[in-house]
This record gives structure tokens, sequence and C-alpha cells, in this order.
């Protein structure tokens, strides 16, 4: 395991070490003193003899033993050569501090290559630059300097060392749970996302993940490992930087691309990682994540002491698309008999004052509740936790006892509760207990309905788990030699793009029904081919020097007869040459006009992040101004191409609606597919188009096809 | 003012007072004696002499004296016989607190209506029932128990005890705010919302209203109410119950209807209530509003100590459409001077550890930036009032000297200061002082972005304020004798709606140009129609058995030739028959067919909280399938109008797109005035539907127009 001799090191040398209070280079050495570091600590600076009692080091060479790990606390300008001298005394990964490099512009970019170039030619793996530092809480290596940080089994990886101090504040204060580790990633200059995700995947301590993400640099790598990742240990994410405000803020801050996109997120989710978008869910979502059971049938019920936190609940688990099923008709009978005549026993359950002088009847109402095998999961709203402050003190006890069953009931049932509590504030011991059972309380309906959400989200995924959604190109394995061809010839000419019969024969060559539509070099050859295919025909013209046909009066519609085609032909050469005199034209495409169906579009494109991916929507206006469009990052599965079709807002309209049949929604989904086997069996596309694809209610046609190749030659 | 003798009472008799101490009976007297009300206490229980070492009545008409208020703490079925008594005795109101009335269902409901008509008889004005009761916090007279409620200027209305008592408790820990009043509404059953209102509109205690509300019996007067005391003081409202589930949680709560809708939100906010959807949000929002000047100019301006919150916020208040514009030269320069060259200073400002070893440069950036006059609010995120627990002690003196500038700051530019501390949990001494100066503290970066954002959109309200939105209907007076008459004759004809050409001559009388059909009643008559029209035709069957014209065959299209037009007659005719053989037919509505355009509708209809209310949407399968339609109560002004053709999100379809000229809006804008008019004038309108409505480059056609009559005579 390759980050293991730096995430787990044995020894750290801190080159930058200091005497002076503010500095980092004491601060570090000062905390892995009082936190008592099991390994070794070698204080690096010409101008001191000790530091804080250790022996200081002039130089990392000057160290006769080996150095697992340097902490560079110096300034940018001298990470080069400090990097020198690591590699010198073979050193396996340096954290870097210092900011100042690609975050800055041009010149911090230089910088930045200038320190990767070192780091690997000396084989050294680095973390930063541009980091607040690392931390292995088992092992009490603190690099950071944050003092108390709770030890627990969450991973932290996070582009923001203020955020984490937020995290690591919030699990501190509000929570039993702490971090096995905590790595400040900064600009990802070389280990990456992906790389930490593997490390902690295997990790032994970790049993959750928690990212906060600004940019990514990996988007494909990450994906993949996140995906190997999820089906093992929950990840949960939040990543910033949505709105283009936030993006500059990002940007400045670490240098990498910001900015989640629907594609991102579609992404993520496809990948088992739950997607977070309020920072105060963040922490609570991984705490629940990593100490309790997901729930296995998205089904929850509420139990309440009270009508507004029912609904509140109630309205906001609905958001999250968790269902809250009326109880079996055992359950509510059993709940009749130990609740007054007011109480609401459907779900949820409202025991209106049932509780109020026994709070133990809380216990009770659960058990019967979970024993429902409809329930999956419990969530409970309202005073609990308070009875003891707000009726009467002798209360607590009891409280307290229904925590100690509640906590059984959880372990022997496997089916989570999290708890709502107003008084969560007041940090009454009752709600202390519950966290004992891993029960986490909050004193937010919002983030405790967020809580028991997450479980279910992260249940729906693992029952859904599709082995095939591994984000891996199988690059040019099904490539037919015909197809390579027409793209080598485009390349021969120096086009970037392919003429669209050959987009469209390429098409066909994968099985694609794309219309057979012929060129004509003259009126004649035109009128000819028209009267082959029979019925109404559409001319376009073929040139390489006019991508957009219709702009340059390149099209006619609606043919029919000869006189037609003809006087069509002529218009149409006159009007391309008016619009581009010295067009190289090729001649004039004859197609059948597409039969009456629904108009949709599909394109493919490279994502800066996530390399190539797919769009689908549906034609005309709704997709220029309602944006009716989902993507996925490529290849897609039959799963993943079914779902594209039925999530876009105008889905009802390709099941029949109004007169209007339905089409052909299998037809659709083959021809998703084989988009993404056409992307990933030649590298050199880059983009796609098929627009507009007309959908019938058998078979589909593809009336303009657009393929634009890479600007040179990658794979 | 009428509620003024039950919410500052100065006589309170408590019914079914009690010795035994988990009773309300005996609470709300002890609460009353320990916060010294001012007032006299009666209580009321036939079976003791004295409670709490007060006199203890057998009947309320035992008492002497002249009493005010009557807290009725017995269970619902004896509340009739004990308002008789009050009655009697000249008692003002009544706090009824038992559940088991309307929320319960039929038998509840009746039990509530003989209530309402025993207080009615005797004058006395109820709060309830089903309620927790009443707090008059500045008077000390507390109903509900509830100890600490801190005192401050908000008034508070809930429908549940429970949200109450959540925001109590988080007024008490986690502010220095508190409250003028409580009142808990319970089922409405006789002072409603707006009276309440209205009073805290005029009580010199209150600056602030708060509001959880499920359900509503008053909308029309709700929103008149509001709209007149927004413009003096906020309303912030939280309206649970958006969710089936929610609905049947907050149903078996409240009895009244549940449900937020797209109407009721977008009439909230036209009334210039601040609706929040968190309930997190609810008390920071009141908080905030009720103590801070609102923000002008919709700009902010974040100051951070490090990128990741800053991100954050940046993309939160730029979702709550929150202007975060870029700093000013001068600005810029001026805090280029104070801060390291790592500092960030176009907005988000990120000082880049240029605070870490002097917090006072806080204060220096903040006087830099309130200076700026494009900034109109300041939100401050990260780590501050943390310094002296992260770095070094020391700091947290500056950290107080930086809260006093601040404050000051506040005072002097009357520009609002809101900050993020992610060490708020640990409530160091500077946070308190910011407290102080009535500077928001929040350790969720969302809750603050959220504070900050409900004073920009206060400003916003007050700004773009529009007298005219009243909400009140001036009904009939613009009705025309000729329409009432169309009317009239519907209803002689027991009809419950007009015909086709009878609603369009309706509309045409109000000036809507709707085409002037003909009614053909044979082929020769329709022929002849046809060619005083000229062009193309449209026939369409009237009969007052018909509504669903297309589907009976009943609508032929496209004709030109008196060939096409005859045996489209007979076509329609003989399909008529066939589809409802017994039907009264008028005759055929000769049409010219609409020119091209872009295809909208309008419906009108009553809604249940807020009487009639009017849709606007794109016309065809968008309304259908995507819902791209969007809602007012009426009457609307021209400014709503405008507002309603604007934010479809199909709306810059109508601005020209891609060929299609833009569309006729003013006329479009035009008619939505007219159809409110024409709902306003005739109370006999529950439906009116115009769809599909052709709006053209110049002009518009009314396809087809429905009005729907109510059942019955109804004003």
């Amino acid at each position: 395991m390759s980050l293991n001799a730096i995430l787990n090191a044995e020894s750290v040398a801190v080159i930058g070490a200091s005497k002076n209070e503010t500095k980092r280079g004491y601060q570090t050495i000062r905390t892995l003193l009082d936190h008592k570091y099991e390994g070794t600590i070698y204080p690096v600076n010409p101008k001191e003899k000790r530091i804080l009692g250790l022996t200081c080091y002039a130089r990392i060479s000057d160290i006769e033993d080996d150095v697992d790990l340097a902490l560079v606390a110096t300034p940018a300008h001298t990470v080069p050569s400090v990097l020198e001298d690591c590699g010198n005394e073979g050193v396996s990964g340096a954290v870097i501090l210092a900011g100042g490099f690609g975050e800055t512009g041009e010149d911090g970019k230089n910088l930045e290559d200038r320190v990767v170039i070192t780091a690997r030619k000396y084989g050294i793996r680095l973390i930063g630059p541009n980091t607040s530092g690392m931390i292995n809480c088992h092992a009490n290596m603190n690099l950071v300097g944050m003092r108390d940080v709770p030890k627990g089994d969450i991973a932290l990886l996070s582009q923001s060392g203020n955020m984490a101090l937020s995290l690591i504040t919030e699990a501190k204060l509000k929570s039993q749970k702490g971090f096995s580790y905590y790595v400040g990633v900064g600009n990802e200059a070389d280990i990456r996302f992906h790389e930490y995700l593997e490390f902690f995947r295997q990790d032994p301590h970790t049993r959750a993940i928690l990212m906060y993400v600004e940019g990514m640099r990996n988007g494909r790598e990450f994906l993949q490992q996140a995906y190997k990742t999820t089906i093992e240990k929950p990840i949960v994410l939040l990543k910033s930087g949505r709105s283009s405000t936030g993006k500059r803020a990002a940007g400045s801050h670490t240098g990498a691309l910001a900015g989640i996109s629907e594609v991102a997120r579609s992404a993520f989710e496809r990948a088992g990682i739950i997607v977070i978008e309020h920072s105060d869910e963040l922490f609570p979502a991984a705490e629940a994540l990593s100490s309790l059971p997901p729930i296995k049938n998205n089904k929850v019920a509420i139990l309440a002491d009270g009508g507004g936190h029912a609904t509140i609940a109630a309205d906001v688990l609905t958001d999250l698309e968790v269902d809250i099923p009326e109880l079996g008709a055992a359950t509510q009978t059993k709940l009749r008999e130990i609740l007054p005549a007011a109480a609401t026993v459907r779900n949820p359950i409202d025991v209106a004052g049932g509780t109020d002088s026994d709070p133990t009847i809380f216990a009770d109402c659960a058990r019967i509740i979970l024993q429902d095998p409809n329930v999956g999961g419990l969530l409970m709203v309202g005073l609990f936790g308070g009875y003891g402050i707000r009726f009467a003190e002798s209360l607590a006890m009891a409280e307290e006892d229904v925590a100690h069953q509640m906590g059984k009931m959880v372990r022997a049932r496997r089916k989570p509760i999290v708890v709502h509590s107003l008084f969560n504030s007041e940090k009454p011991h009752p709600l202390s207990l519950l966290r004992y059972y891993n029960i986490p309380v909050h004193d937010s309906v919002e983030v405790a309905c967020k809580t028991i959400g997450v479980l279910a989200q992260y249940g729906r995924y693992l029952t859904s788990y599709h082995a095939k959604t591994n984000f891996v190109f199988n690059w040019a394995a099904k490539a037919k030699s015909d197809c390579s061809a027409i793209i080598a010839k485009a390349r021969s000419e120096n086009r970037r793009y392919l003429l669209e019969h050959e987009a469209k024969r390429l098409l066909r060559m994968h099985d694609v029904s794309a219309h057979q539509d012929e060129l004509a070099r003259t009126a004649d050859e035109a009128a000819e081919i028209a009267e082959q295919i029979g019925g109404e025909v559409v001319l376009k013209i073929v040139s390489p020097d006019i991508l957009h046909k219709s702009d340059a009066g390149g099209v006619k519609v609606r043919l029919k007869t000869e006189t037609e085609i003809r006087k069509a032909f002529k218009e149409i050469m006159a009007s391309v040459q008016r619009y581009r005199p010295l067009a190289d034209i090729r001649g004039v495409l004859v197609a059948p006009m597409a039969r009456e169906g629904i108009e949709v579009i599909i394109g493919t494109k490279l994502d800066d992040q996530f390399g190539p991916v797919i769009m689908y929507g549906l034609g005309g206006v709704m997709v220029e101004i309602l944006k009716d469009v989902t993507f996925r990052v490529l290849p897609i599965s039959p799963n993943s191409a079914k779902k594209m079709i039925d999530e876009i807002k105008a889905a009802p309209l390709l099941n029949g609606f109004r007169g209007i049949p339905a089409c052909d929604k299998k037809a659709m989904r083959r021809l998703l597919l084989k988009c993404s086997e056409i992307v990933e069996s030649y590298p050199d596309i880059e983009e796609m188009d098929l627009n507009p694809v007309i959908v019938h209610e058998k078979g589909l046609s593809i009336v303009d096809a657009r393929i634009i190749l890479k600007s040179k030659k990658c794979g």
C-alpha cells in the first residue's frame, strides 16, 4: 500500500522547526509530543540546536536513521530544494503546507510543476501543497497542531482547513464520534483523492469517509475508486463552488477547477456516494453511516409527542424520497392499547400526551413499531430527553431507562433509530446515553430527518447495486476498422469532424438504424435518388466548410415532385455559394422525410473532470429553454439508459399522451447504449450530436448526426 | 382593540384549578405566582377551598369582581357549560386548552360549533381550543406553565405547542432575544390569525411576528392583514404540511385544511411575508428582522478567514438571490494595504492568515467594506470568536475589541452584520458581545446566510412595495348588465356554465378581443358565415350537454372550401349524435383559424383557503406534463401580471427564439388583468378557462373559452 509509509509514518522530520510558539514548526512538534506520537520526531533547522528538548538537525541529510515523512513548513520557493534533500535521504513522503502554488496563477503553477517533477524523480509522494496538514488519530500523529481531535472511525478528506476544523469541532462538541484520519488534500499536486480513498477502503480503523471537495483533478479515477469503495464503506461528500461566485472563491483557494455540475452530482450518486448539500448535515450523515445499519426497505416510522415536529418531519422525509408507510393493523392495535384515545397510530405516531407522566411508554412504542416488518427505521421527534427539564426532574430517570432500552433495540433488530430533541442543546444525560448506543441526537428536525434519510439512501444504493456501473472504459475494444477508416479519412483531410453521411455511416456500422442518405452531386442524381426512396424527401448540403447547414440555406424539406427537387437543389447551391463562396461543396444529401414522432436529442462531450459524458433530452425548444435534459458519465449500463429516459420531466410524453401514441422507448434505450459503445470504441471522438432524433411508435429516425474529433490524437 | 382585554387581561380565572402538581390547573397558577403576574388570579374548583395560598371559588359566578379572561383547563365536553358561566359573569375572553374538537372528526366539530355559538351569544372571544395557551411576557402573564420564557420583541403565533417550545428554548439557549407574546392559535375556532396580526401590528412591545402555521381558516383576510402589517413590522412564517403525509399529520392535529401550495407561497410573499422552509431558520430570521435594519440594495460582502466557508456562503447566498458584488477599486486597495499578499479582496474577501496573530484586522476590514457604498450588509464566516481558543488565549481580548467596534459600526451605518463562527457552540465571550450589539451569530453557515438573506429579502420587498397589492375585491363594481344577463340566462336554464359563444361574448364586452364566432344552425348557414370570415375556419359543436367538444368529435379545423365546410358540418352532427344521442344541440360555431403564435392558457378557480386565484402557463403538452405554470391570488396588479409572464420557465420563448418572433406580451398582460377584472365583476364565476390562447406577434386569439358558475349563488 503505497500511502502507508506516509499516513502511518513511523518517523517524521519537521523541516522549518521553530522555537517561536506562533509557528507551525513549533506547534506541530509540541502537539506530537503532547499527544505522545509513538514514532520518532526530527526537528530540522540550521539555526537551532535543540527544540522542545529534541535534537535539531541542520539538514535532513544529517539525520542518521531512515525518515518516513517530512513535514515541510518552509515557504513555497524553498520547497524544490527541500525535496532534493529529502530525496537524497530516501524520504517516502512529504506534507507541503505552504500556499503560493497552482492556486495563485501561472508562476505558482510552474513552481508546483517543479515540485512534482522533483518528487517524482526521487519517488516521494506529496500531500498538498496548500494544505493544513494531516492527522493519523490512532497513531497520535497530528501534523496540524489542532488540539483534542476526537478519535473514531471516520476518515476526513478536506480541501479546506477551516471546514476540517468545523467538522472536528462539531464532532467534539455534539457527538461521541471521531476520526481515524484527517488529510488536508490541498492542491492535489501529487496524491489525488482516489488514492486516499483506496487507502481508507483498506484501512481497518476507518468505517466511513467524509469529504469536503471544491475541485477535483481526476474525476474519472475518483468515480472508479468511489464505486469500488462505497459497496464496503459509505462515502459522504459535500462539493461546494456551485455558483459562479462560489467558483471564484474556490478557484483562488484550491487552484482546481471547481463547480458541481449536473454531471458530477449524478455521477457521484451513481458511484454510491451520499452527496450532501447543507454543511450542517455533513458530519451528522457521516456519524450515522459510520455506526448504524442502513435501512433496507426505505421505510421509516415517525414517533412524536406533538403535532408540529411530526408534520415537519413528514414533509422533509417525503422530500428525501423516504416512505412513511401506514403501520400494519396489528401494530396499530398494540399501540392503541398503551396510548390515550387522542393518539394517532397510523404513522406519524403522535402519543398525544401519553408519555407526559411516564416517558417509558416511548420505549414500548419504539419496540412495537420496530417489530412491524414494514418499518425499516425509526425517527423520534419532540421533547424526549427534556421530560426531566420540562415536566418533573424525576422523569429523567425514566428517560434514561428508555435510552438503554432503545439502544438495545437497535443492536438486536439492526434497524436504526435517530432522535430529534429540542432539549439537545441543554445536553441532558438521557441523550448522552442514546449516543452511547450509536443513536444520533439532533436539535434540528431537518438534520435528524436527513440523518435517517441518508441511512435509507445508502440502503437503497446497496439493494440496487449494479456491478456494471464501474466507470471503466474498454477503449477501442469494439472499434470497427471501417469506422476507424472514416475517422482516418477526416484526419487526412485535416477535418476535425465527420460529414453528416460519414457520421451516419459510422452509426449504421454499429447497428444504429440511421437513414441511408445518399449523396447527389447533380440535380439529376438528386431526382433519381429521391425516386428510389419514394415519398417526401429532404435535401441537405454536404460541405466540410459548412457546419450549420440551415443557417447557410442548405436544407430543404418536404419535397415531393421531381420539379420541386430540382428547384430545391439549385436553390441550395445558389444559397450556399452566397453564404460561403469558396466552400468545398461535396454535394447534397437526399434523405427520406422522417415519420411523425417525438423529437429528442442525444449529445456526448468530454467533461473537464470526468471525461466522456452523455446528455439526453427532449428536442426543440424544450431543451434550449427548459433545459429538460439529463446527464451520465459514460459508459452507461442498460439500467442507466432506462433511468435517463424515465427521469427527464417530459418523460410521460413518451408513454403516450393525449392522443400522441406511446413511442419506442426500447429503441431509444438501445440508441443510448450504442452511443456509449461508439464513444468507447473511438477515443478520437470529442463530441457527438444526434439532433434531432425522431422516436416513432416503432423505431426511430436519426435526422441529423454530427461527430467532432479531438484537436490532436490522444487516448 | 378587541383583543386587548384578553391578551392584556388584568384578571384571570383558572377554571379547573388543581392542587395536583402534574395538572395544568396547578402549573399555571404556580407560574403566574412565580413570575409575579400583576393582575388578579382566581382559582375555580368546587372541590377546593384554597390553592397555592389563593382563595378558590366553586364557580366563576362566585367571584365578586370583574374577570377579563378565563383559562379553561377542563375536558372538552364541559366547555359549553363553562362558557355559559363565563358569559353570565361578563368574562371578555377564554383560552380553551382541551383537545377533542374539530381536529378529531365530526362529533368534535359539532362540539366546537356549540362552543363558538355559546361564546358569540355572550360576546366572549376564544383562543383555541386545542392550544397550549397564551403568554404575555411583559405582563408576566404566562398561562402555559413554561418556565424562563425570555422577554423581547418577537410575537410568536404557533399552531403547535411543541414548535413554540422549540422556538422558546432556542431563543433562551442560543440568542439574547425573546418574546413579547406567545399565542397557541389552536383550532382558530373564534379568533383567527389575521386578528392576532392586527393586534401585534399595533402592539408597542412587538417588532416582528413569528408564525408556525399548519392550516388557516381565513386565507384571504390573513393576506389582507399581513399586507397591511409587513410594511410596518416583518412577519416570518413557516407553513408545514406540504406532503400528503405531512397533511395527514397536521390534519389530525389542528383540524384545519393543511398544505402549502404554490398559491399560498406566492401569495404570502406578495404580502411581504418572509416564508421559511427550514425550521432551523425560523427563529434566526425573526431574531435578525426584529433588531437589524433591512438591506436596501440586496448586496452583501462575505468576509472570511479561510476558503471553505466563503465558498459555501457564496453558493448559498447565490441560491437566495442575494448579490455578492465585486468591491470597488478604492475598497480593494484599502484592503490590500492591511492584508497579506495571498489575501483575496474582490468578494468574498479571504484574509488568508492576515488575522491569525491580530484579529483586530477583522474590524478594520469590516469598516472598509461597509464604507463601500455598493455593500449593503456584511456576512463574516469562519473562526472569529475562537481565535482565543484555537491560537492563543490572549487573542480573545482582541476579539472582544473587534466585537465592540463592529457593534458600533452597525449602529452608525445602519448596515447589518451577521456572523458565522464554528466556535459558536463553545459560547466564547466575544460572540456574546456581538449579540449584545444585535449582531446574530450562528454555527451553521447556511443559517447565517439565510439570516442575512432575509434582511436582503425584506429590503427588496420594502423597496419594491406596491400599494395596490391589497388582496381586496371590489365585488361587482365593474360588472356590466349585459354580461350579468348572460349569466342569468344560463342560471335560468339550470346550467352551471356558459356556452362557448356566451363566454366569448362576455369577454368581448370587457374589451377582450375574443373572436366573434357565429352560431350556424345548418350547413348552409355555416358555409355563409365562413365566406364572410374568409380564409380557413374551424367548426365547433355548441351544446349544453357536451363540455368536451373534441372527445365528442365536435371539432373540425383548417376548413377551406365550401365542400369541406358542409362535409365537416354533417360529420360533426353525426358524430355528436353517436356520442350523446339526447344532447340538446344548439348548432355549430364557425370561427376563423387562429393565426400562428405561441399557445398559452389562463385559468381561474376558487382556492379553498384564498378564494379566487389565477393560473397562467404555456399551453399544450407543456402545462400538462411540465407544470410550467404560475399562480396568483386575485385581484392582480399590472406589476403582478408582468411578473407572471416573466417567471414561468418557458418565458424566454415569448421574447422571440430561434426564428420564432417575439410575441405580444403587452396584449398578454392586458388579458391577465382583464381576467382579474371579470372574476371581480361576477361573483357567480367559479372557474374560467381560456385554453388555448394563441399569442401572436401583434395581438392574441382566444381559441376556446369556458366559464363555470358556482353551484349556488354566493357572494
